[in-house]
């Protein structure tokens, strides 16, 4: 052990002296959030773009409109086998070959590639059958307004599905085919999302007041379309990629002092915290900051969040929110904060892999300043978590660094 | 597919003539809420058992009580320095030689079998000067009064860590050597777990309302010792394995018709959802039902809750709730209520191994009924889960199953 003692609580004391009074403190993160409301409220239409490809997107619908293009579908089978020609439903390709990311949209979209389903046909026979029936039942939840899991559906006809994996990729091509969200099915994910902060909503009909939702934060609704009312005097979002950091946040009331909305999904996003994300974006036209480990895995949870994942592409639209900074924790961070040597950890193999995939992408390439970030990874081949700001002291992350963040308009 | 077309209707239609009024359902559970609160409030303790080991538990501590504690250790220490002895810290073993399950506590506690790690000693210095760090960042968290994760505590000092095994393992020590619970010592695991239904408390000072928490409901705070003021006219507690099951109640407020609290841990307990689970029984005395999926890993689940796990052993009696009544989803369920072959899987070789592993363990043999419902399950090698229900619509569960079950008694 060295002679000089806790280096870190010089630092903290020196950093201390630096941060201005707390309307100083957010000038800058108010003035990003003039420019971000200052931008045209509607983004750009797959139709206005004129691709060359013909493309699809699906949007949220209403149950009403769900059941309105349900019984649509089922009319014109009818009307085919009434005809004598059997029947057959044409589905959108949901395949790697058939997607496309729109950089005038920054979002992945489905090309227009089409399969078809025929009854009488012993290679689709099965799939026409088991897309019938989940017609059928996706029907019964819009009409009864209730909300169940994959695994729901899955269940309420196992002889027929045999396996999830069949209702499941049925479900999604269904999603295309009505050109509507998972969601406006009535068919969600398991929430494991939480909020706090400067909020308050109604979900269901309760009135939801997440300034008073204590240090565990309310958990983010796995059905969107329950939420309404969504009201805040924020002036930013921030979202963090882990619940140790959340929490932190939460016990010193951040959010009181610095006017923000408090967002975790606890790692990997799942689907209700990136639809909730996307809802608060939309409707409150705030700025999202964003706090992740400094490591290749924090940057691919930024992405999902940004640009949405392969396997949803054609959901894309809905469940991403774009044009979020990137507050922290970043390579470059790891000296100017004068991170010790001992909080940074090596890169495996794998790490420095993902990277440099990482570096080859569009959402990347689009943003210079995410280039030079990861480039420094990269090269120094050292990563760092959130946590490694505790070195300073438990509160140096709420008292210190991201004040002095937001002081000094150091997002990216 | 056969001549017979939607079995299950027909059985709902069947159930659904069975089910009477809402107070007749809840006259079973009321009587068995009589029963739980006519039980003497205090239970045993260690002492008063005589046992003919020395035993030694933890209790919950306020701060001021830990910081007391650390002070004293710390006072001694320094006399021995004076006294030119050194110093050595005396700590209770807590391997699993050093285990013991008390049937009249029903729980598992530490025989007194203790270790001594002395500064002065090449083997121990280490570990004694962790220790110490460890006393130091603990006394400065419960000043503060302040909450981190483990995580955080490790990177406060990685330089002498090294490995957060280092940390977290001296800072179980630093518990049994304070004699208090982990989360006394303002060190929390991250919380997963939700709450719904009829339950108000207060957390940090904030009012939480459970009845009005939407869909997604209340997270579970992480820290239970900022959580008082518990109030609920609820008759028992639902404890259920998975989340799609609390969703689908929490969705058809299922708390409105039969007055209950709704907890999930989503899975496998975390230490949060255990401390909250054992403060509602504690506080309101009313009896907690399980809904689990029919498999030895549901069985599993519901004994974390019940008998604690082995690494927190020492913990034991403040993480668990003892006398929780297994209410389904049980092997003798899967044909009392005709569940459909399809929707019955077959047991795997690990699955038959744990199951025939938790028949000879204590907490199952001294509950014959458990016992018989864990030798169907092994005999006829079948599992189901909690969904396999939605096979007779996706709103049995709540409509139907449990309103039988509750009008039955059906618990064990």
């Amino acid at each position: 052990m060295s002679g000089k003692k806790k280096p870190g609580s010089d630092l903290a004391a020196l950093n201390k002296k630096k941060l201005k009074s707390v309307d100083e403190i957010l000038e800058k993160v108010k003035r990003l959030g003039q420019r971000v409301r200052a931008e045209p409220e509607v983004q750009k239409t797959l139709a206005e773009l004129n691709l060359p490809h013909a493309c699809r997107e699906v949007v949220d619908k209403s149950a009403d409109a769900v059941l309105d293009e349900i019984e649509t579908s089922i009319l014109l089978v009818a009307a085919s086998v009434l005809r004598g020609e059997g029947f057959t439903y044409t589905l959108p390709n949901r395949a790697k070959g058939n997607q496309l990311y729109v950089p005038e949209l920054d979002r992945i979209v489905l090309k227009d590639s089409q399969s078809h389903r025929t009854f009488a046909n012993i290679s689709t026979c099965r799939k026409a059958v088991i897309t019938t029936r989940i017609l059928q039942l996706v029907h019964e939840l819009c009409t009864k307004r209730i909300h169940v899991t994959k695994r729901d559906l899955f269940y309420t006809d196992v002889k027929l599905f045999e396996d999830q994996g069949n209702s499941d990729g049925i479900l999604d091509d269904l999603a295309c085919m009505l050109g509507c969200t998972r969601s406006s099915l009535h068919v969600v994910a398991s929430e494991k999302g939480v909020v706090v902060g400067r909020l308050t909503f109604r979900e269901d009909g309760d009135l939801i007041d997440c300034r008073r939702m204590g240090v565990g934060g309310k958990a983010i609704p796995p059905n969107i379309d329950k939420v309404d009312s969504i009201e805040s005097d924020a002036m930013f979002i921030l979202l963090v990629e882990k619940d140790a950091a959340f929490m932190r946040l939460a016990e010193d009331r951040f959010y009181n002092t610095y006017p923000c909305i408090i967002i975790t999904a606890k790692g990997q996003p799942d689907v209700a915290t990136r639809l909730f994300l996307r809802k608060l974006k939309q409707t409150l036209r705030i700025p999202v900051l964003a706090l992740v480990d400094s490591d290749p895995y924090g940057l691919k949870i930024l992405s999902v969040y940004m640009k949405g994942s392969m396997n949803m592409s054609y959901d894309s639209s809905n469940l991403t929110t774009p044009d979020i900074k990137w507050l922290g924790v970043r390579p470059s961070d790891l000296d100017r904060f004068s991170i010790p040597e001992q909080c940074r950890l090596p890169m495996t193999d794998e790490d420095i892999k993902t990277g440099k995939k990482l570096l080859e992408e569009d959402f990347v390439r689009a943003n210079p300043d995410w280039v030079k970030e990861l480039e420094i990874m990269v090269t120094t081949k050292v990563k760092a978590e959130i946590q490694a700001l505790s070195s300073f002291g438990f509160q140096y992350l709420s008292q210190q660094y991201l004040p002095l963040k937001l002081q000094g308009g150091d997002w990216i």
